[in-house]
């Protein structure tokens, strides 16, 4: 009997058949000869499908597991499945179907089966919510794509392309109830025609119609965007996998209007109405950024129909176009600390014009919506360790806690850990010193620059330095040179330069009153001066009092982990940071860079809807606390000047820090006398 | 006893009192001393406030209607309400309140009471719905105004401003789960302030903050706005009361792109995009009578909240930025016939960013928006009375129907009842003639010409006319003068002007191979040719065959009501038009205008959120009819080619448009003989 006939025998025995769905386990008994995407439908099974069944998009991939298990009753089949044929055979001819897989929409079941859904084939993907991890991401993206072929106009019954259409979308995909976008109606019937009839549609939250294509179209993408006050990343995100396909980044150009945020908030008091201008300037490069990434990856803009926005409450209030001075004195008012949904053109981004577009809650005044993705991205609210977050910019962003409780602040340190208002320091980029080792007994440093591979007393690091230069010290570096320069003897443990050390060495030299510390003699000169360690003391001081008052507040003494945030938190060498007191004693192994969590926040709130509704609920929860008016936290500060600060781990961290086992040389002897006495 | 004195030991009694409000009925006791809107809300009476019970708006007024009805247990007080003092004496000062009104935010309940709330202090208007009547109006719009004091941000609690206000609209209005509009976001904070914590905002349904300002504002606006193709009418609205303050209009300026629907739809035809250009035609005229209409009535423009448009398909595409094509060919297909709510800016109108707008739904491809109007307007599905409603445009929608059953179809009337495609033909404006009368004996006619209150026989015409000129004939003279022909033997039943005359009248002269009438000679020379009288006995088949097939299809041989809407039916004298046979038999008395029926249905959508869900509902369950497809519809159309149609009530018509008392000279006697013979 040839399979063809098989395939109607089996048919013409009518009555239903037993089909096990895994991994859900979903059961159920279906008429024979029903596909496998109409039995999924009807036992509420999650199996994928844009183009409701014409074997077009492949998202119904389904495999056999197992067929024909006895049960009583019903005879054993050996056909579970129709044969491969048809349209199955059209699709693998155009796109392939890997070994063993079959199309839910074309395969028919013919006997008992068990079918599994590979991940892929789910709408809404059964990932574990181990979001530490930002590999592990769930997808249930906000806007989807529906193929449907609507019926044509006809003389006898007065009804609207658009009626048409819902119709179709309903009975097709039980979407019920739903809006149009005016731009979606304006071109309905030219593309309804265009594709004689058969149209995709994307849809926004099972509820407004916000796009749509003639015939069969089958990629929706995202942005992820993080307007950082210095650079500005945006991530190109496939909204159907949850994957990112290219990610592009540009200085944010409002610094023509003030380096940092606060000077920037100032220009607006001093200009009102040009919160405008800075909105425009960060609109517009944000729309540059939209054309580079769709041309680095040949993508077509219109397809990009949801954006997610994380920033500081600077960032977002300038985005959005509100203005930021509330934001520069006390109360520090923001003007919304909820999230916003709201259509992309109202940010002017050349998208799509259905596109939507997503703002990630502010925290509080200081505590933006960048640290919401953070929050969001760690999800500490699911952890049973107390968990210290902290993500460095002008001001640091402090969370802790677990998921019993979680408190949220902003440190005041300043720009130094940017390297801002020091004196040979700058941006992390390259050119800039971002290691420092300084020999115990000669004080003669030695360093590496971004760009560069080679410290600068290995062989060829002038050869190799050359082409980027030496031009400054960034935030990294400048932690580990004031680091060094106390375990060097240097410093004094309430921050002086010794200026007796300029008699043993040309590297500490009188700079007016106070002395500084020679890092770097070149084109450009790196010197740290007094007033850099001063402002390194005040920086690290906020940074403690801060994460200590937290501490008091949860009445913790204990920190589990520590998740460093940002650039910052992944370029410094986390020793040195506890060396100088920075973070609070943890085990070194706890304490990790989280990468750019900011946009993996982003990343998240785009392509889950759970997502957005999870970090909307958790910041309402979080207890705002402001430093200002913690008399604990001058307190706090005042004792976090010194250096190091009192640490149970400071012999052991400033063992883990002392010179590499590479010999230096003994010629500094002389200086040995002295530098004993000083260390007692 | 003073009365203050009184007032103290009243509320020293303490306890509660019983509270009965009309015309409610509503009743309740509340603790004593509770102010009348406190009780109010308590009972759920329908008691208005904007200010919140800070004695500023006076939409809270009542009068006590009675006091101290006896009751068993409670004692009869002759204090009912606290005395009239404070913020009454300070309202009155400024505003002034009539004899026995009290403010029920002021006014305290001292003992039982009777308070009656007049209809100007009601939110939802107690009104009859009696909307064949426009004045009688329903009021309930969907924008309401708030006044509430929010507290100013402090350091302690990180409550962003926008939070601060939506709590505060939730205590003092229970408004939750509010929205805000981005453009209200972006200046909340400094309004706000500029109102020292103090503001009014504008709550669209209940749902969405769409604007603000600082303080006190009592100011709500909407537009009623019909877009025909000729001329563009603007109603300005008070949202809170309903009324109309002014109204303004001008030409539909696509006119240089197409005199008629079908020539404009036809222009985007042959200029694929041009619907763009005609849509940014309209839109601009529609602001500039934005402009005019707020500068009329010394209006902000900010103050416009709300607007509702209504327009046939055509218009109503073009309005909103569609192509018209599919509406220029079979099978007609709408983008939509559904209503459309949507932000205003989206039309570009230059009203408030937060203002709404609302387009009423079109019916079918020839039954637009303005019938959909028509039918809100004059609300034949709450009646008994088969009533038919007809507009008339370039084509005739019609609507036949009670509350049964509710039929529309559109007649493909053309354009000659507006005056176009007619030789002399023109539109309804000054210097057309619009009334004829013909001397049965002499030929001669006489007639009256918009802006000149004389006839053209009177004495002084010529230098009363001089100011307007004589330009033409529009749509009811032309409709008189076919009829009067008629009458007075010149044109046959079957239409066809008797050349015979031209030897006894040289009124009656050679065109071609057919003959013309000369109306009126002068600069222009105003003829009736044998095309004008074909195109307006098509015009009227067309019509009386539309609906005569409604009433095959309702099976009805009988009409209780005739209403005619627009301009035409304003204009028209309905004896002639039913000697003509434009419309079937009705009660003479029963044929009205309508009057300006579909913008009154704007006003209606635009103040009433009921009547909006209404006419949504009524819109789908009318049964539309599609002329063209009827074949009914072309047998009723060959019928009704004869002049007069066969008309029951033709004897009597034909007497009452006869010449009028006045008597015409004798001196055509000698064209008696002939006349008689033709009329055996």
């Amino acid at each position: 009997m040839s399979t063809a006939d098989a395939t109607e025998t089996a048919l013409a025995a009518g009555g239903d058949v037993l089909v096990v769905f895994t991994p859900s386990g979903r059961r159920g008994r279906v008429a024979r000869g029903t596909t496998v995407l109409q039995a999924a439908r009807e036992l509420g099974v999650d199996l994928d499908s844009v183009c409701g069944g014409r074997a077009i998009c492949g998202r119904c991939q389904v495999t056999l597991s197992e067929g024909s298990f006895p049960k009583h009753g019903i005879e054993s089949r050996p056909e579970h499945l129709s044969d491969f044929g048809g349209n199955e055979v059209d699709y693998h001819a155009v796109t392939g179907l890997a070994q063993s897989r079959r199309l839910g929409c074309s395969a028919r079941l013919l006997g008992d089966a068990v079918i599994d859904v590979p991940p892929e084939s789910q709408v809404h993907r059964q990932v574990i919510r181990k979001r530490t991890e930002v590999h592990d991401l769930a997808v249930d993206p906000l806007v989807h794509l529906h193929v449907v072929e609507v019926s044509p106009p006809n003389m006898h019954e007065a009804v609207s392309d658009l009626r048409r259409l819902e119709e179709e979308l309903e009975f097709e995909w039980a979407l019920t109830g739903l809006s149009c976008d005016p731009q979606v109606l304006g071109k309905l019937q030219a593309v309804m025609r265009e594709g004689n009839w058969q149209v995709t549609v994307a849809v926004f939250q099972q509820r407004e119609i916000i796009a749509i294509w003639p015939g069969y179209h089958n990629t929706a993408l995202g942005l992820a965007v993080d307007v950082g006050s210095t650079t500005i990343a945006m991530h190109l995100i496939e909204l159907t996998s949850g994957q990112s396909l290219a990610s592009v980044g540009r200085m944010n150009p409002q610094i023509r209007f003030g380096e940092d945020l606060m000077s920037r908030v100032s220009y607006v008091m001093m200009h009102p109405g040009s919160e405008q201008d800075m909105s425009r300037v960060v609109r517009q490069t944000l729309t540059e950024l939209v054309a580079q990434v769709c041309q680095e990856t040949d993508s077509n803009v219109d397809d990009i129909l949801d954006c997610a926005f994380v920033g500081n409450p600077i960032m977002h209030h300038l985005l959005l176009g509100f203005s930021p001075v509330e934001l520069g004195g006390a109360p520090f008012a923001l003007a919304t600390d909820s999230a916003i949904t709201m259509p992309a053109h109202e940010l002017n981004l050349g998208l799509n014009r259905g596109a939507r577009c997503y703002v990630l809650p502010c925290i509080a005044g200081h505590v933006g919506a960048d640290c919401a993705a953070v929050v969001l991205s760690e999800a500490p609210y699911l952890r049973k360790e107390m968990t210290l977050l902290v993500d460095i910019g002008t001001n640091a962003e402090i969370v802790l806690g677990n998921r019993d409780r979680l408190l949220a602040a902003s440190s005041p340190t300043g720009p130094a850990f940017e390297g801002a208002q020091i004196s040979g320091g700058q941006r992390a980029a390259p050119g800039a010193i971002e290691r420092v080792r300084i020999d115990r007994e000669t004080l003669e440093p030695r360093f590496r620059v971004i760009g560069c591979d080679l410290w600068s007393d290995d062989p060829g690091f002038e050869q190799a330095v050359a082409t980027v230069g030496i031009s400054g010290i960034c935030g990294s570096g400048i932690i580990e040179v004031v680091a060094e320069m106390y375990l060097a003897g240097i410093l004094s443990s309430d921050g002086v330069i010794d200026g007796n050390l300029s008699q043993y060495s040309a590297r500490v030299i009188a700079d007016g009153r106070t002395f500084a510390f020679v890092l770097h003699k070149g084109d450009i000169t790196v010197t740290v001066t007094q007033n850099d360690v001063r402002a390194i003391q005040l920086a690290k001081a906020a940074l403690y009092a801060g994460i200590r008052l937290l501490m008091d507040k949860l009445g913790v003494e204990e920190i589990d982990r520590i998740r460093l945030a940002g650039a910052f938190g992944s370029h410094i060498d986390v020793k040195y940071a506890m060396v100088l007191g920075l973070i609070p004693d943890c085990e070194l192994g706890n304490v990790t860079s989280a990468g750019n969590a900011a946009g993996s926040g982003a990343h998240i709130a785009l392509v889950d809807v759970n997502a957005r509704r999870e970090i909307e609920k958790e910041i309402r929860k979080i207890e705002k606390i402001e430093t200002a008016v913690e008399s604990r936290f001058q307190e706090h500060f005042v004792e976090a000047m010194a250096i190091p600060h009192k640490s149970a781990q400071f012999a052991q961290l400033s063992k883990a820090v002392t010179w590499p086992t590479r010999i230096t040389g003994a010629k500094t002897q002389a200086l040995t006398g002295t530098r004993r006495r000083r260390r007692r």
